[in-house]
């Protein structure tokens, strides 16, 4: 599966402290630690707190760039801030994210056909995440009938079911497991998979323990990809023992050191 | 999910020791601290090296009994230990196991009836375990079918889809967890799912990272059932995760310790 690093976001405190003085070695650091923990693409979220977020962003993707080639998911709301970002990291990046919501499709499908790249698509429409998994998948379908409008290979989309934190929406966990495993048969090829996976943990206690469990969870229902944490040790190697399991790269005995070595 | 605690086997050399002397204390003690552990259910296996097994089963289930009343998984292929277990245990017994072999069936299905107790069905028939989920749910059918015709309740059988070691049957994971979700639907009430799950990880490095990955995964294609190592507390607080995100019982943020007292 592709782990997407979450860490360089703004809602971090040193990536906001970065951002503000503009120290890219933050930045940089921090790139390449997630890349060398495992992630094969990172996020990129200026946060909240920025004057002119379409220029952050450009010093973020530039800074990133010096020290490694991975996709880059730019993570903004904005649309002239995901350009911005797009003209410096595409045609290996992603769109992070559009929604189910009209106008929202209908700025950014036009985008990833535009710029050639990934896009990732959350079952989110004018009324909210849908209850569950059939709801979320209506609003997937939509956004992959869309994307084909546009050109865009379907292989090339995301789809993200929205996990809720556990502690205020519980039985959302199983339609999550449930959407992932049932929006691979909207479109051939199908649809790609993601989690925003911390967010399911969000406000509870036992994070790592709950983040972890809910991964292989997923695993075992056809994830793709998450955005998550690669510096969570124990959290990657349970991934890369789910993948293991699932007969994704030959058993050795050494098949944690393998993976990493192989990466 | 029920758990069914794996220490009382005479493979294990300290129980093998203790058959052969005779020390009911270690047997006591294995069967009270896998309880507070958080075995639901225990296994007993006598072991391959004893002179009157009927003797040695009824000496292990009596010794047990005396400081539990949790059910009893007997576990043995030889029919007259399995009524001399069952004989001290019904009706809160299990037995462990049947297979679709039909002289197997033809033994075993009585004497489950016969005491009103459940039993867990292996899916190997005469060939052996089968290679796939179709092949897996084909042998359980035939227990499930061969369970309806003695008048035991359907949601008394437990299918174990037999999971092989990960290093020499490694496509074998997939399977089983197809044959988890698929088994469910061969009866009304379904039957349910067991694995020896241990198995997974015979022979390989990092068994402890393959056994709990591997019980999540199960988990999260609706697993009820493991034999298990219960002292394996890694493995038992992601089981716990698991099943506060399945919604099987309410989030607070004590869950942990919450589910433990709550037994």
């Amino acid at each position: 599966m592709l782990v997407i690093g979450e860490r360089i976001n703004g809602m971090f405190r040193n990536v906001r402290a970065a951002i503000k003085e503009r120290d890219a070695d933050v930045i940089k650091g921090l790139a390449s630690s997630q890349v060398a923990a495992g992630a094969g693409a990172l996020d990129v979220n200026a946060g909240p707190a920025s004057d002119d977020p379409a220029e952050t962003m450009r010093w973020l993707v530039t800074s990133i760039r010096e020290v490694t080639d991975v996709p880059l998911a730019i993570d903004t709301t904005n649309a002239d801030v995901m350009r911005a970002g797009l003209e410096l990291s595409a045609p290996t990046a992603l769109i992070n994210s559009t929604t189910g919501v009209q106008e929202k499709l209908d700025t950014l499908l036009p985008m990833a056909a535009e710029f050639k790249v990934a896009i990732i698509g959350l079952t989110i429409d004018e009324k909210g995440v849908p209850r569950d998994a059939a709801g979320r998948n209506e609003v997937a379908l939509r956004i992959v009938a869309g994307a084909m409008e546009h050109g865009i290979d379907t292989g090339q989309i995301y789809i993200d079911p929205v996990i809720l934190p556990v502690n205020v929406a519980q039985s959302a966990v199983r339609e999550v497991l449930a959407s992932i495993r049932e929006c691979k048969i909207l479109a051939d090829p199908p649809p790609k998979t993601v989690l925003g996976l911390s967010n399911v943990s969000q406000g509870t206690t036992c994070r790592e323990l709950i983040n972890g469990t809910m991964l292989i969870m997923a695993l075992a229902n056809g994830l793709d990809a998450a955005i998550m944490d690669p510096f969570d040790t124990a959290m990657m190697d349970a991934m890369i023992a789910a993948e293991l399991l699932l007969d994704k790269h030959i058993y050795c005995d050494d098949f944690l050191k393998a993976y990493r070595s192989g990466r």
